[in-house]
């Protein structure tokens, strides 16, 4: 079973998700499926996009398709990609979306072709993500060899994406917590391990904990959280609106 | 395989959506698919789910069935209607979601006849979605001619729509770009197509451009969107802020 | 086909639902299917959460599984359970959103052994809705015995609700309806049923009608809902606006 993965800035309200699935099914396989990662990144956040994709592609299937499209740059020269990386495929705009992917020694990246005249009454350069990315996913779903779509291209491709710092607020979710980029398994996280407050936005932050049930009610938390980095909760209410905390809040962590 | 494609002003917040996935599957085929289009049209907002089948409708695979479902007459004497045209299904209430289909040459409607008694514990008359018109549309995904479904009736029966100005907003969409019904291959928008800058609500509107990309930041500009039809946007923000543009705001064209 | 329907108070900005979706078909059976009946139950809304379950479970098909995970206390020692009744299957946190089983004649239920070992670079505590519940689900689905799954267990394992007045408010859906708790063929539904005029928040309901469009606009009306249970309307417009209606409300009958 061919399985794309799909996330956009999109949002629920207008019809381009269906529209992105409809030509998905036009050009893919019979068996294609169609799996929503979230449509409600903010419009043109690239750097929250980027979040979701280093997120998700590990938990996909071998041979799934990661479909992302955040893409404030829509018909300018920015690329149009499609890459291959640890046995999943990616397809998406070249503006720093993948650029997580660099790392990955196997990486192989195309810029695509455009090939597809666009459905004949809807002609339009706005909507690359059902006109010229849904078709190319829909081919590597249906097995045709990434080289195919496009001419070879290197990572720098994949765009870029700004430093960050070692402890900083990447997500934000819908309890509130804070999730960082700081991972358990690095240097920093280790030290972190046995145990540490965290003083953020002139508050304690205490842990790690094991589980939500090992604070207090209301007090501020920070643990190892289910991506793999750490996150800092409030039990029963929402860090973030207590720490007024935003997507790129940098956390001090103590001098080793 | 079976699809149905399926619009509504249910939400995404309710169980109802699910609920009708659980009556189509409950009458359908073993194949039948389902794609939502759109949950989240306003409550009772005719015209808008109007406009959403008819832009869905002509990028559906034939024999698809469009279920719409926006439904403020429910439990009243509107009309329930099934109908082909296009090689595609249209299952839903008879109150002008539909009427774009009246053009179509080989338009067939009928009244659909009501049928299944509901659910025996469920018994009510507030969700024609779930109880009538979700049967209806697995039947035609089964491959039961539409004759089956009821008694023969006229275009008339679709409901009508009221008349709309040469180019009106018709949507907004998330990114504040407001679409317009003016079509790029209609006399007036092949007049505009050389190029044209009009006045909305006292701001020049440059245009047509290609993409995005070749506006200045913060420009307004029109271009022939991913419909078909003139869209106006704003470089990296939202139109319909800076010009407190609503759905419905017509849209001067200069004299020929 | 193995249909496993999820509801959760994840909602659809973050990329948990996708998860949890992707550890289901890791440990689930080729030909599942997912069914979202919602995720915008509020963060940690166990009482909505069992209103939700106990309204989707009868209309799902024989030998579906209901995954359900509302789960404030995740990480506690709150019991993580899997109950079959009725046909069809129940999995999720033992907090009170299966409550409504108890009163089913073939009610079983098993506490959750964790088996699985998280994700191995995404170990965590926070997550059982992709760690622990899903793969229990998906092993369902496949036909598994529900005795494999766990440790026989009583109804008291699925936790305790707080007793519920005769006619309360329970949901309050999209449309401003309000769905109460008052069952049809209850003694005290079928004495309202010839006809009664309520009190709500001061003002007159007027009901049973047969459809919407027996009211004059913007009046007060009841009707026996699509779930079974009376609920309150104002034609046209929201019934919870006008009464400041929220959850919970307590509506008087009249004495009989």
């Amino acid at each position: 079973m061919s399985l794309v993965a799909f996330c956009s800035d999109f949002g629920l309200s207008d019809p381009f998700v269906a529209e992105v699935k409809l030509a998905l099914r036009r050009h893919g396989p019979a068996d294609l499926r169609v799996l929503d990662i979230t449509h409600e990144i903010a419009p043109g956040a690239v750097a929250a996009g980027r979040w979701v994709c280093a997120r998700i592609w590990p938990q996909l299937p071998a041979g799934a398709v990661l479909l992302a499209v955040v893409d404030p740059g829509v018909g300018s020269e920015r690329p149009a990609v499609a890459a291959a990386a640890g046995g999943r495929f990616f397809v998406g705009p070249g503006n720093g979306l993948f650029t997580g992917l660099a790392a990955e020694p196997d990486l192989q990246v195309v810029r695509l072709v455009r090939r597809e005249p666009p459905l004949a009454h809807l002609a339009g350069t706005t909507f690359d993500g059902r006109d010229l990315f849904a078709p190319a996913a829909a081919r590597l779903a249906a097995g045709q060899p990434l080289r195919d779509l496009g001419t070879p291209a290197s990572a720098a491709e994949l765009g870029d994406a700004p430093p960050e710092a070692p402890c900083a607020v990447v997500w934000i979710d819908r309890f509130g917590n804070l999730i960082t980029n700081l991972c358990r398994d690095s240097a920093a996280g280790r030290r972190l391990a046995a145990g540490a407050t965290l003083m953020v936005a002139g508050r304690p932050v205490r842990g790690p904990i094991q589980a939500y049930a090992d604070a207090a009610a209301g007090e501020l938390v920070w643990y190892w959280g289910s991506g793999g980095t750490m996150e800092i909760a409030r039990a029963g209410a929402s860090a973030a609106a207590q720490l007024s905390a935003r997507t790129g809040l940098v956390i001090s962590l103590p001098v080793p």
